[in-house]
């Protein structure tokens, strides 16, 4: 690495530590490699070369990010959609990475404000965004390994991004979905609702959702709202074959 | 699990231990969580759900797997090529995760020996080889996590399999290559082949490759012409110094 150190003094003293600064803030933790971080905020027009000639850009690090994303994006949805089959996981993996959603992420958190290039910023597309977003995945693995790429992906694009329902874009509530799906088909249905602590410090709720007079589904959390949604959420699925005409 | 358990209870105890063997063998670790490899193994005509309904068979482990052989191979293509881009990063990883070559992986493992199915298994395709291939690195994932999946992937893909320059196309036969170096620097070969079958069931082939008779390399394989192309494949790497000026 000390000879992409000496490449990479493109950026004066004072930039490096705003770049630092930035860098740590977007990461959420302190970088053991900066150089490499460097090389993912480097662009190809600046034309510069390791000794053997090989070009140093962020290119092949968005290769490398592209691929820790995606790994890290089908472990979330195996375990968040254990109803979904291989086909539908293939869907959902796609939308969360597409090229627009990674071009938000990049612009969120400012990427292209750090960027070395020999070309004015303003000639860039919109997919540069998108593209400094893999490369600094990339640069994460690299520097700390794949557990802190997980980290860094579930805390900048699952949490605050991934909605699987309304990735979906069908469903916003499986409790009007339900409603819906009884009135339509003359069903009475019937949420009871009671308090139901257990062994919880916080208070929780039950609900036991009744179709017919027959109970369908059961659920407890801590609001009646949030309940009441995961039963109907239950009994959404235990019923799917015939509420799918709906 | 204890559902997934009680599920999964179609193998007698003895096929169960039979089964543990083999893939502890294929695995080169001890299982923690033996249920999952049992799901990897799990195919859908056996119609198996869950409490609530949802599939348990192998194919959204394959989905898993796919992205964590896909992650892998990228992180090993960065390191091994430095002067490859992002197009040819990309065109190298798909020869790697080919069909063609998953399939090869998963009959090599015979993994199909174990999969408990309601169909006879002579109506399995081509790709039930890869696909079972995939799923056993998505168990392994849920299993033991990144760091083992990348060890087993190391093992029994890339070492074995993963040669940059015949992937490129560029070296068919390491034989050929090498004889055409000795030629050309006037220097004697000799293949010396015999049979060697050890303690195999099967008819094995031990070579010794002598180059100016001097025994450079050894290689063993099922047939002779195997023997011989991985004799002159070591001989190759202990010769490259030399040999890349041809």
């Amino acid at each position: 690495m000390g000879l992409i150190r000496k490449i990479l003094n493109s950026r004066s003293k004072d930039e490096d530590g705003n770049f630092f600064v930035h860098l740590q803030r977007v990461l959420g933790f302190k970088p053991k490699d900066f150089e490499v971080y460097k090389v993912a905020f480097t662009h190809r027009s600046t034309n510069i070369k390791d000794d053997q000639g090989n070009p140093i850009n962020y290119e092949r690090l968005e290769f490398l990010g592209d691929a820790m994303l995606s790994a890290v994006i089908s472990k979330y949805l195996y375990e968040e959609a254990p109803a979904g089959d291989e086909g539908y996981l293939t869907k959902m993996r796609s939308k969360i990475v597409s090229r627009e959603h990674l071009n938000e992420l990049g612009k969120e958190l400012r990427l292209l404000d750090y960027v070395v290039s020999s070309i004015s910023k303003e000639s860039f597309g919109d997919n540069v965004h998108g593209n400094l977003f893999e490369a600094l995945v990339g640069a994460i693995y690299l520097d700390r390994g794949y557990n802190y790429c997980e980290r860094f992906i579930n805390k900048r694009v699952i949490k605050p991004h991934v909605d699987i329902e309304r990735l979906e874009g069908k469903i916003i509530s499986y409790k009007s979905l339900l409603i819906e799906w009884c009135q339509k088909e003359k069903k009475s249905f019937y949420f009871n609702v009671f308090e139901d602590n257990g062994n919880d410090v916080l208070k929780h709720f039950a609900v036991k959702l009744s179709i017919d007079n027959k109970v369908i589904a059961k659920a407890r959390a801590t609001s009646k709202k949030k309940a009441e949604e995961a039963a109907a959420k239950r009994a959404y699925f235990a019923l799917q074959s015939q509420i799918e005409n709906l």
